[in-house]
């Protein structure tokens, strides 16, 4: 059992109605290993980052099995670094600052120890990145699964196009899915995406849950409603871990486990939001995540006789 | 068993990015009631309609079970007229024309042969309307059921608050939610609002799905993911007929029996939204609207096993 995740770890500053945080702790790979390494360890994290990434970060994911020897440290550079502001729905933010820093080189290595990984989750990078990643791998893993953004939608499409052809589960949340499915309908822009080659897709719609397609066959998993969403940065990229996490820790790439997987990301993904950065993700234990499962089930558990 | 459903029974003109309608038959009760005899008759209709509401449509309902003793016909006035334009999103529209016309002067008397009737669906009016009618009833049915709407939020909160006071289910939109309950979440909205005096809080979510709150406990019901969503009109009276009429059916008002009777509502809604008007509700067999609970039992339907 083994899962290479590829992506970011970063710092963040982030403001919400309801606070403001200084430099934290972010990236995609950053959180999607925080989550995915409750389920599989060792996570084979594949990132980018300065002299000013904190050690006792990096000794905090290492001591959950996260394996950092295809983290490039860069001595001269700092640490990708993005500030955004919330509104007052939490659906919408503005970026504030985007400094690429060292994400500006990134030119991702495979360890060789990473050979043989069954499993890679592909962050939201350059298609170009991504691609490479998969190029490097000797023997195809058992399932890929990659989240973009609109971003390399609008500037990398036919990189994104090449990419898509290689994968086997893209993420990406309703308004990218329209993006590049085209029109309004999530069903018509489904169908769309599949033809261009994933056999899964997963349309992550915030607070109103997550979409899996798979042919003609959709699978819908809701958001836990929650009080209060403190802080929705890395919401989907802890969603991305959970599920991969799953899968990896089960080795089924069927349907119906799928289902279940979508399930713990969304699970994963409601802890996550409850306090700034990933600091929720480090404090909570299995009893913890169970518990919320079962809240799950229990919110859409419901029992129907056809006569 | 025995089912009262107040409402509006009127005319609209519909504009939506795929199509355009002259007058068509509308209004809440004339929705509510063709999903609500699909599972109980009588239904036992009150509404006021003026001399232009077309003689076969009112047959078409009492072939139904719609009982019309109730349904004032007011001879020298033209019925309730509403037009209006949805947005492409179909989330959104905008109002173009209200004519209250008969709706103006609506006063409903219960026929004394509705006495006695177990379940109430008052559908969305002037709150000292929807009041005028619980008083008028000699027996408190078992379970009364309400929909408002932000006009009565803004314009009659009094009358709205004492009436929430003697109903056991309140349905709303989320932005109706927010703006009675006050805030962003959901969660603290309903709270607020089921210290209002409901038992029971629904809220509707329109393609996002439905909201069940009692106490702490809460369900959730996915809307099914639809190819095209052809007109949203009298979706959310479609879903109270398909609620209100399981429960009338099986004269269980559990909580777990809720949980059902929206998932039943929300498959009636998403036959309404598949043609102009009340339409597609006239032409649905039983053997329609089972196939289509059955997509929504997949639809969410997945195993887990916590270890």
């Amino acid at each position: 059992m083994s899962l290479i995740v590829v992506g970011t770890m970063a710092y963040d500053a982030i403001e919400t109605p309801f606070g403001k945080t200084d430099k934290i702790v972010g990236g995609s790979a950053t959180y999607a290993a925080y989550a995915a390494c409750n389920f599989i360890q060792p996570v084979n994290q594949v990132s980018i980052v300065g002299f000013d990434f904190a050690k006792e970060e990096m000794n905090q994911l290492e001591s959950r099995g996260v394996r950092l020897e295809g983290v490039k440290i860069v001595p001269d550079k700092k640490s990708f670094f993005w500030s955004g502001k919330y509104h007052l729905d939490m659906n919408t933010r503005d970026t504030l600052i985007t400094d690429l820093n060292v994400l500006a080189d990134f030119n991702p290595i495979l360890p060789e120890s990473y050979q043989g990984s069954e499993f890679l989750m592909l962050g939201n990078l350059m298609p170009s990145i991504q691609i490479r990643v998969i190029e490097q791998l000797l023997q195809r893993p058992k399932l890929i699964v990659m989240d973009t953004m609109n971003f390399w939608i609008e500037s990398a499409l036919e990189d994104l196009k090449k990419l898509l052809k290689m994968v086997d589960v893209l993420m990406v949340n309703d308004s990218e899915a329209r993006q590049l499915g085209g029109g309004f309908s999530l069903v018509k822009a489904a169908r769309a995406i599949l033809e261009m080659g994933p056999k899964y897709l997963i349309i992550k719609k915030g607070e109103h849950g997550a979409l899996l397609f798979q042919g003609k066959e959709v699978f819908f998993a809701p958001a836990l409603p929650l009080e209060e969403v403190f802080d929705p940065t890395g919401a989907g990229d802890t969603f991305a871990g959970g599920f991969i996490g799953h899968i990896a820790k089960t080795r089924d790439v069927s349907f119906e486990n799928m289902k279940t997987a979508i399930i713990i990301g969304s699970a994963m993904a409601s802890f996550c939001v409850e306090k700034f950065g990933p600091q929720r993700l480090k404090e909570i234990t299995k009893q913890d995540i169970d518990a919320r499962i079962r809240q799950f089930v229990d919110l859409v558990h419901f029992e129907i006789a056809l006569q």
